[in-house]
């Protein structure tokens, strides 16, 4: 069985060194990115919709072209367990997701995902075993018609140097770049 | 000269497997990282901050523990080449920023970040030949107090199960998923 381009036990390592961790959510991860790329629009170029910030976006960034820092990657904050590719020209694509009526059939992922089970109860040996198991078997895929224009990342435009901090920022963010406008994290 | 802990010709083939191209923002990522992680605070875990989401979360995803998917990286909007490591306890950290006043002495580095000529007249070479050169030469470093529940990601929660579309999301989003409720990327 193998995820993407990689055997299962590199996925596993390429996993734990960019990630920190064998997370469940990045091997059903794994699995949505693999079967999301196995029935890919036509076209050349394609963008990716990650529907959680949680654990999938990692999943993406070492299964596709496309990361955070490249702009091919979006992440939706809606907590649905769901990667689109599609088609940056057309917005031809095809959404992957993790299928709750599937995932009754394997009953400790069932109470992972749910959250039924206090983390110390939880038999993680079990739980990536079911979800080694089911591979493809508790997601489902649908046609989507994506706006790409929608998802663009708006164009930097011109720079301006902050009058407050000194440093360059979009001009277009107003008088002063938004460290200096009140949205500075640091104290 | 090494990149956290890649020789520069080990961190251009990671850049380029990873983030598609040796873009001129990564490879100043790269230092900007590097000079962050020789001066980390004391502390035992480090999350990051990112002030621009366009090339350099790419660099401290590559370079540090910290991803969009495990929750380390946070990416701010603000459209400033800049990067933070904090201690997660303390709130302890180091800036690092590319400096206007040091990067007036690399003239094609200097027009291409303030975008001074087309991009079909930038000498690509001249460049990435100028960033390599300066290595730490263009950046400065602060200390910085960041407020680490601010940025802290919210737990998910329970988790409903969507009655419009069947998928699982977080319940506090309201009575049906972000998607269904108008947010949707999908015409």
């Amino acid at each position: 069985m193998n995820i993407g381009t990689y055997s299962y036990e590199e996925y596993v390592h390429l996993v734990k060194s960019f990630h920190g961790s064998m997370a469940p959510g990045l091997l059903i991860g794994g699995f949505i990115v693999d079967l999301a790329m196995k029935n890919l629009p036509e076209g050349e170029f394609f963008d990716a919709i990650c529907e959680t910030p949680v654990c999938l976006p990692d999943a993406v960034q070492l299964l596709t072209p496309c990361t955070i820092g490249n702009g091919w990657l979006k992440v939706l904050d809606f907590g649905r367990f769901a990667v689109a590719l599609y088609d940056k020209d057309s917005g031809k694509g095809v959404r992957v997701y993790l299928d709750s009526e599937k995932l009754k059939n394997w009953s400790e992922a069932w109470s992972w995902f749910f959250k039924l089970k206090p983390k110390k109860e939880q038999n993680s040996e079990l739980l990536l075993g079911q979800i080694k198991e089911a591979g493809h078997n508790m997601l489902s895929l649908q046609p989507v018609q994506v706006d790409p224009p929608s998802l663009q990342r708006k164009k930097l435009g011109p720079v301006a140097i902050c009058p407050a901090c000194g440093e360059a920022y979009p001009a277009r963010h107003g008088e002063r770049c938004r460290g200096c406008q009140g949205e500075s994290p640091y104290l």
